[in-house]
């Protein structure tokens, strides 16, 4: 059994780490820490978890995190890297679910996340937890960035295009229209984000600049080893769960002929959690829900040189829990789809 | 026209009345008072209100409020009673959409609200703006401190039972189970209010108790000068305005014959915002969206003693801003309906 | 291996029989027939099944349904009673979602179902499906009649109330204001139910008079060996999935001095899917999402005569299509919660 | 007093119509028609216009819209073209919310409508009804042809683009991404449009051709008087009303250097029904919510060569009866406006 800590367990990247590890045939929950909620039992702040786990809340200085065999960072932006050195110390694989080693450049960084780096050490042997892309990697790695929830969507819609050697598409102009369930922005107290404001409504947001554009394009430049351009327009749905990514991309004329469907399966035929949809899908959010699975379809309307591919993932599995559990599981040598194999709640 | 000045105007039950004020025909919004906002216009805050709103925050100081004929305290508890004394001594009517001048039992609006009450005197002249009830002494007011959204559909929904004579039903037994939707809650930031929290969910609340109880019981009272006793049970549901409330009350045998329909219609004849709807429906609460409307109907299920009423409202308008309007315009000879004949907004 | 057949899968109570089978370690899924869609694979219509779920609907000829070892109806009323007898006669069991083996008075089924019952024979040996009241009997029927949505959850609500012998309660007047997301109206396209409908909006609906009421009075009456009279007033949520009941009882006054909790908590001591919530609680449906565990709390508000109970279940699941994979379970002799024991998805 | 038929009030946009033409200062309802519903009132099919409308529907044979001055059409395609020649014979305006009079090719109508089109005369004397662009004409006007609710929203979108004379943008290589409230598919009883399908989901459809592809494409080739290249990606949204567009174009490198703020400004200086937001802004769907107002926002994020344009209109007001509504004032040399001014609905 995989000893399994996590810092940070109240919001719902968090729950929903609970939620699959607690179903998890290898792992272990050792200690959750919460300052805050010091004693409370995790099932009391989620009566969900009632009956599937009887740890409580402790504070950091309580829970021998240092004897765990892996730590989830399911916390603010900041918190990981102050805490990581030590654990890596002892032993311990870090696996952090939000920002801190994602950007390899830590000006970028400071510049999205308004704070300095704290250990570009570290985030130098960091690999990115994108196990469709960095599967051998990630298996070696002491130290996991999940990917944002975006940018997983954008990168696996994008990359079959993107490693076929020579170009097949302009990559200058990239375009990804994405649209979010609520749930992306946390389990904070927030106006914007109440039922009162966010249901029966729809709007974009950050057209200006979102932290998940750097990200997205450093991951598609390490995918093609070119430059990328892309603009990136995120937007609100009212649901509380999935991503939908539309994505565009205008065919280089010497691509013309070539069978996306085929290449799209071909590209992802080993990877479990990639379902890619029969030619004319329109895949839903709903058909992921609660699910590790990301699954997508490859459109050219018309027949004409614009291709459009159509992504849907859940942004609390495979855009965060999941996609940590199933680097976990590639870190630990099990297989890949250990524990993630939940269909999807439907309706 | 009535020139008109608005007490904190940043939450639902404030822009609500901005946006059925700025159509009133008899109505000059002359002044919108926010400390935190000075300056900014309000349709900066509620882009709905572009081309229909122009005037802008100002800070208490700089707004004349007492160059005002009313005005209306869409503010926290408690905000009301600190300004009314220097209003009314202005010659400046008063109308409050909190709870101030709510509960005439001092000790019970401290017990509730936990704060002590500044001005009996004025809490004991000031009239409980329901205009189906109190329609007269609102005409002739100076203070109103308005229902709450409960306790206007509950009030509304028994009045007719409780105002016969001799009592109908077992008047020390009522039991109302009453679901709203979550912009009762206000425009606050509070997780569970959240989109992600509050959608797709359905709970009840405050069993043990709740702030809408014994104003109801006072209500309640006055309608039948005799003691009544009610169970209060409200539910939030996951949509943004409506209440709906379930009304059981136990038939006493000598009222086992009565025509209940024709009881209510010729109850409400003359009340124009009050819709007894035909005998077996089921009003809904899109039926009333956005409107001063609150329908009902009358239910005797296999025709037993037991008698349910379902009652419908928009909270934030007959159960808050409309029912606000309703009274000034009651208040300074005009129509009661003045500027509230919106039809509700469908589907 | 149980070698399992479905008829009727492709409504919402199929495709969940189908989730929850997918994932069942004891279950093989042999055959599931439509007619309509003889040929179609199940995935096609269900992406969420894509990767889990194999099989073609095939046409009821083709379906070796009689070389099963128990065949579940997620068909509309009056499909289960015409196959029951052949299936019976070839040794499989039969478990029926529907309502054809829940009413034992005939006469009363076709009041409320509109056709006459066509094997009042079989009806005389079904047992009804709820194992908290009759575990035993499950365990050596042959044909199950699964309880309606509603009903669990009134029944499992007031049962701890009705089997302490003598009467704690007025067993003549009890009240079940009860709340359903949209789905349990089935997935037929019919215009109340569509999202621009049902959304934002909330009404009561069936208060002259329901299918589940008989039901649940049988049911109650078995449950306390004597008459109980039950007004039924059920409302229609804007969620997808989801029951809350909010039941009502008057004491009587020699119980005044019972210890409730205690009383509920022992009650279900041995249930491993009702989960009495500690004192004071208010369970959200979101609590239960996708799982089969029913929640509930006790309230006595103000300390007085009324007796409060919450209850909530998801009327999929505990609801439907888990409760019929309890029956299978006991009637197969395998622990009840076996393939029943996924966390609740939330949020 | 304008005298108004409308035939087929049974759908979204015909109570949307009624809803709209009930608070009309110069409207006067005349007839409704309805074969199936003769006789009903609307109010009893449509609770919310209980006191607002006293019609009836009545069988088209007993309505005498000849006797009215202008009938509008809420009806499936083709019933408009079936009925016009009459109407108009007898000097009766037509207006059409359906596609009968919208694409002027009737090759390219049946192809995409599956009916042959039985009026190319008077087709070809309709005028489409997009004020912003055809004011004049439809001032002069006999039979409108409305535009379809997606069309509206990307013309207004582009249309300032469009108009300068010398391209600006590449014309050959538009995107429209476009998002959609379930009203937007009718009142119509169909499975995919049910809550509990399309509720808490979000999905793409159409991607390889939509019926509002070859009308928009057609606009826009008629503002801009070159031929435009359009790829159209229509998507469901989980709310009730509502359209965001997010419109792509890419720079031409001589239009670098313009300010297309004060480009989008100039254009819709004298159209009151379109808002141009300052720059940055993120319009929402519900700033919108029940008012005949489009706003829109232009962007170009990280200064680069890529616009894009966000668009919000409510789909049943300017995308269908409010835009009818404008036509008609224009059509009866009223105020544009008159009747229109509604305050949006928010929250």
């Amino acid at each position: 059994m995989i000893k399994i800590g996590i810092v940070g367990g109240t919001g719902y990247t968090g729950v929903e780490l609970l939620r699959i590890l607690a179903a998890h045939p290898q792992a272990e929950l050792v200690a959750i820490t919460s300052r805050k909620e010091d004693g409370m039992p995790v099932a009391e702040m989620f009566p969900s978890l009632r009956g599937h786990v009887s740890l409580a809340f402790s504070a950091p200085e309580k829970a021998r995190l240092d004897q765990c065999d892996v730590v989830f960072f399911a916390t603010p932006h900041g918190v990981a890297m102050a805490q990581a050195r030590e654990l890596l110390a002892a032993g311990v694989k870090v696996i952090d679910l939000a920002a801190d080693f994602r950007l390899k450049d830590t000006a970028v960084f400071e510049q999205w996340y308004g704070m300095p780096h704290s250990c570009p050490d570290i985030l130098a042997e960091a690999v990115y937890g994108l196990p469709e892309v960095n599967r051998d990697a990630i298996r070696a790695a002491h130290v996991i960035g999940l990917p944002g929830c975006y940018p997983t969507s954008m990168q696996l819609g994008f990359a079959p295009l993107l490693t076929q050697g020579k170009p097949l598409i302009n990559e200058s102009s990239l375009i990804a229209d994405c649209k979010s369930g609520v749930s992306g922005a946390g389990r904070k107290a927030e106006v914007h984000a109440l039922l009162a404001e966010a249901s029966d409504n729809f709007k974009a947001y950050g057209v200006k600049g979102h932290r998940h554009l750097p990200e997205t394009i450093q991951g598609l430049e390490a995918i093609a080893g070119r430059p990328i351009g892309l603009t990136f327009v995120p937007h609100l749905v009212p649901m509380i769960r999935g991503i939908h990514s539309t994505l565009y991309a205008t065919l280089l004329p010497e691509a013309r002929t070539l069978d996306f469907q085929a290449l799209y399966e071909s590209h992802y035929r080993d990877s479990p959690f990639v379902d890619v949809m029969p030619a004319g899908s329109h895949p839903e959010t709903r058909s992921v829900r609660a699910s590790n699975m990301l699954r997508l379809a490859v459109h050219r309307p018309g027949g004409g040189d614009l291709l459009v591919i159509l992504v849907v993932e859940d942004n609390l599995v495979k855009g965060a829990a999941g996609q940590g559990v199933q680097c976990m599981n590639l870190m630990f040598g099990l297989d890949e789809t250990t524990g993630l194999r939940q269909v999807p709640i439907l309706p």
